[in-house]
């Protein structure tokens, strides 16, 4: 397990060396564990808040109704969001599984999987909402040379409830780049410790 | 240097090792290397083409041009490629130093700097594609139910370029993502050999 591969036998290891390592495991697995439901809660909400709003206006005698899927970014991020959700249950339950038995990711293709996974979701993630403020920012301030008007000045109801689904959405998706990072440790430093593996494989 | 920081001397180090690790550090630097050079050269690219596109159109006794600061999220874009091909070529020169010098990153402090980095213009690139591709799609498009009317049906040429521009910015958020991914190896790995060491910064 040393960086070079030589030199160690697990018979070296002082006590108090394996009870900090320990102490460490817990506290990363604790942060995933919250991060996960934090990302859970706040991804539903926000899918559950853009997708179940409407606001009807009437003008003149034609009724108007206003509602996400009139616009694709917010669709998108309906979409990412309740993807994001169902992603983040999976993983809280393997939270708490192996924090009930106290196992530790030591094997490279899981950690491999669960970076890539935790990866995709953060891009995922931060493209929808970047798109989805992109949209939203339209609709609020209009882009007078291309003479889009503001529609919030419509809708005003429906652009505050989807003001607040992508506040949460937000959220959602920065915590989703601190866990990525963590992620990315769990794996990387799987490779500090055998390096002469790495050569070959890379 | 071990995982659980006992047990090696740098004298236990057989030649073959060390020349192992050597070859697989030349590749991981010749590979960040290219991925920098490619990222600074598509950003670089994306932003000109973008900035420099123009169209005039005569609408009846009116001239109306168009240009990339119609659009904010365009703008934002140019803003961010030109940061990324800047912040590439300072990274270039870097690595060219590390390459000449033969040295290899051990130094916390700096792979945290380059780390952090690195994640900071993958997902500022890749927030500026998003919105940007949003903003484009809705030119290209339209948006019929907010009334928003296609401008690429006058301004077709203009659209041509700024779609080139846009392709080239993906091509170099892509590469940025797995320059993070390399960025995040060469940061943890660091981890793997010294685990008290965390414990105690964590």
């Amino acid at each position: 397990m040393s960086y070079l591969g030589v030199g160690v036998s697990p018979g070296n290891v002082p006590v108090h060396h394996g009870s900090g390592v320990k102490v460490f495991e817990r506290r990363v697995r604790l942060g995933e564990l919250i991060l996960r439901c934090v990302i859970c809660i706040l991804a539903l909400l926000a899918s559950l808040l853009i997708a179940s709003d409407t606001q009807v206006k009437k003008i003149f005698s034609i009724q108007k109704k206003a509602q996400f899927t009139d616009m694709k970014s917010l669709v998108f991020l309906v979409i990412a969001n309740g993807i994001a959700a169902a992603y983040s249950v999976v993983h809280v339950l393997r939270c708490i599984v192996s924090m009930v038995k106290g196992s530790v990711i030591f094997s490279k293709p899981l950690a491999w999987a669960i970076f890539s996974g935790d990866q995709i979701m953060a891009y995922l993630s931060l493209a929808a909402i970047a798109s989805a403020l992109q949209g939203a920012l339209f609709a609020k301030l209009g882009e007078p040379t291309l003479q889009w008007m503001k529609v919030c000045t419509m809708y005003g109801k429906f652009c505050n409830q989807v003001g607040e689904g992508l506040a949460s959405a937000v959220i959602a998706s920065l915590a989703m780049v601190i866990l990525s990072a963590i992620s990315a440790f769990s794996l990387f430093r799987l490779y500090g410790g055998n390096k002469d593996k790495n050569t070959a494989r890379w």
